[in-house]
């Protein structure tokens, strides 16, 4: 399946092979890896391969593939038999977003802190 | 459209109206409500009104509604014009969830910062 990259974006490397990295899942229109510089025994970053900067450009079409990056994380949680896990997302700088291709963080493996940050 | 609830929820309590809130979003199947223990100047929580008590409920058929939460996330953003926001969903005691009916943070209205957790 072709889908639309951007061939200066990081992750759209990482997800093509160009750049190598910890795979831990990969479909038709998800991939997921470890965060290089991880804040938890546990940390995964679940991307669509689309390369859709922010969450602010899933339009109505795209709740499906939202919603699959959420149970790709159930999934490496469940596959790592995590008690507990933190999702998030951060969407443009203030939001915290250093990468601009959307990513789904999945960090576990230590009780998560109340601070959502 | 009836939906799974249960009856000693709080969050389900807070969708029936039977708790007041102070509701930001509402259709057929997502509500959404200010958290009254806001940790950012915009605290949000979006939820199913179904009763999925964490993340670990949804199965793949539920792949859009997690997604909708996503994108009511985005849209109570853009209603408020903010430049960056953080969705984050705790999952079960070791993710940090304290209400055990799933529900999207959303966060913002300031820099969010670097740490998730």
């Amino acid at each position: 399946m072709s889908v639309r990259t951007d061939p200066d974006c990081l992750f759209c490397k990482i997800v093509a092979g160009a750049i190598p990295c910890e795979k831990l899942y990969e479909d038709d229109e998800v991939f997921a890896f470890a965060d290089v510089n991880p804040q938890a025994p546990f940390h995964g970053l679940v991307v669509p391969k689309a390369h859709l900067a922010t969450l602010d450009e899933f339009d109505d079409s795209g709740a499906e593939l939202a919603g699959r990056l959420m149970l790709v994380a159930k999934t490496l949680a469940a596959e790592r038999d995590l008690p507990g896990y933190r999702v998030a997302m951060n969407v443009n700088s203030e939001g915290g977003q250093v990468i601009f291709h959307a990513h789904l963080h999945v960090l576990g493996g230590r009780q998560m802190r109340g601070s959502l940050g």
